[in-house]
């Protein structure tokens, strides 16, 4: 990468560009290594046969957790929820969960609220599977069965190659065409490195947004995840309001705050999502709104050729943390220090 | 109500201002009317007998819903989950729902994405009951059973009878404590008046708050119902950038965000949330964040004698309802015509 997005090391920046930067080597990694021992487990929800699924995160995690939702609703035809932990931890709900399958999400494996609901869903009867980074951290310890992301050690606090790493775990575990060792992810690694090498599409956005305070995120369908997880990345090292709905959502009520003064990220790669977000378009047009489309020769270019919609996620996600990166570099912001966070934060 | 908060029929924000108003009286009648024609389907609920409940909503609805989804994970030990309609609609998912219950939740029962999810809820085996305001509406009619929340025509584009009349028909179809005609819910309508009343305060905070461009709203638990609408009203009727997480969710990325420029909306009523919320105030106090806390003497006061933590909702969102029309108006918008937004939204 150019030194515009890969900073020396030292320099502000340089872990999170760093590991923008390693990760089609980590997802490559993680389908040579993973595939496996992912296999083990996936044969072990299938026996367990699952009636419904909780998925329970937090924070980059958490947008990892809601691909999987839409992959385990729409791949699997199961019923899927991001768990509201606090109903099992602070008021001490304790649901049949003998048919559920309970798959907790968290690159450190250390956040106790997640550790605790884990622990009360293996008691309630769930199968439990902790997806980390982390195999010896608690979370790992507790679960039922692990998966590794293999992303090796992540020091930028705005998590990048975790989550891709989660995703792309996520999809191994749980989408019907992954079964068996087969798995339609293997362009994915290449489509990620082309991707990354449009940076002055990158550069070029992030100086359209220069000044920007306000900003809103938006898709449908599988690329909401990808919405949601730019908004967290641009908040984390822009300090911008970033506010994140999916297409519909946005129609019922948060549309009000778009203007000419309030930029539009439209997440519109290929698919039925992006088909879905043609009247989205349509109307924030009439509001005026300066829309960047992801996914668009003349937005933010994602390499898709031979990725289906289902995995388009693990890519178009890629620009979209480089944007991050180079907005806060240009404001004069450390990305690798955002202020107020820690690499693992605590709650309970 | 004083002229501060409602205005004149036929100036700005006079259907909202009346509106608000109304809710003590329309919650008192949904109290009256409303208990025997629910427990008809409470006790269908009771004889399907689900072993999990979804809950589909756009917009104000979906905060209403999001209440309902607490409710039944704590006062009933069901697992429960919002719906994502886009997997039932646009991508075609045919889960088996025979032992799920189905709540939609529409104000005017007339979005077509939530019409189509229900009827693909009903095919694919559930109980479905929907949650309107409009008895004669397309929705109501293709669920099994209907809930009329009997809150009267609304005319302001910004719900807010209706979304506190939903909070209630929810509490009364879906809590435990609230079986057989029996419910805690008796003091809700004077603790609403009472809690009206503290106009000097919600002035103040609008005055606080009147040139803030962005804000976060946080609360968890039962509150962060109230948070997420808190978040979506000020969006609605001054357009700032309102940003609402858990409290939990807050510390895991967007607390970078705050600083003393982006002022803080707490719902901190006494509980479990409350509880739970005191050391993401402490972390906002040391991100120098502007914190408001509803719920607080010194604060947005909330009436809440006699009312138990898990209907305290239907109470704290009234003193936020008065900030977003109070501070439209200090901002010179018509907060009964918010710009971009119909009364009716139409989503696929």
């Amino acid at each position: 990468m150019s030194a515009d997005v890969r900073a020396d090391i030292g320099s502000p920046g340089a872990l999170m560009a760093a590991e923008i930067a390693e990760q089609p080597a980590a997802l490559q990694r993680l389908l040579r290594d993973g595939i496996a021992p992912i296999a083990e487990v996936r044969r072990a929800i299938e026996l367990f046969s699952p009636e419904f699924v909780i998925l329970a995160a937090r924070g980059t995690s958490d947008h990892a957790a809601l691909y999987g939702r839409y992959l385990v609703e729409i791949r699997r035809q199961l019923p899927a929820e991001l768990a509201a932990p606090s109903t099992l931890t602070l008021y001490g709900a304790r649901p049949d969960l003998r048919r559920a399958l309970f798959v907790a999400v968290s690159q450190s494996g250390a956040s106790p609220d997640l550790t605790a609901s884990l622990q009360v869903a293996r008691e309630c009867g769930a199968l439990t599977v902790a997806v980390t980074n982390d195999a010896g951290s608690e979370l790992a310890t507790l679960a039922h069965h692990h998966v590794d992301v293999l992303a090796g050690v992540e020091r930028s606090v705005a998590a990048t190659k975790t989550y891709t790493a989660e995703l792309l775990a996520l999809y191994l575990l749980l989408s019907d065409d992954a079964a068996g060792g087969a798995t339609g992810a293997a362009a994915v690694p290449d489509a990620a490195a082309a991707t990354l090498e449009h940076r002055t599409r990158v550069a070029e956005a992030a100086a359209r947004f220069r000044y920007a305070q306000r900003l809103v995120t938006t898709g449908r369908g599988y690329s909401y995840a990808t919405a949601r997880e730019a908004a967290l990345k641009l908040m984390e090292t822009s300090y911008l309001a970033a506010l994140a709905y999916s297409g519909a959502d946005l129609l019922h009520g948060p549309l009000a705050v778009v203007d000419a003064d309030v930029p539009v990220i439209a997440v519109t790669t290929p698919g039925i999502g992006a088909t879905a977000m043609e009247p989205v378009l349509a109307q924030l047009a009439d509001a005026g709104a300066d829309v960047l489309r992801v996914g668009d020769a003349a937005g933010l270019p994602v390499e898709l050729a031979d990725v289906a919609e289902h995995l388009a996620p693990l890519v178009e996600i890629l620009p979209l943390q480089q944007l991050a990166w180079q907005l806060a570099v240009d404001r004069g912001v450390d990305p690798d220090r955002p202020r107020s966070l820690q690499k693992v934060t605590h709650t309970w």
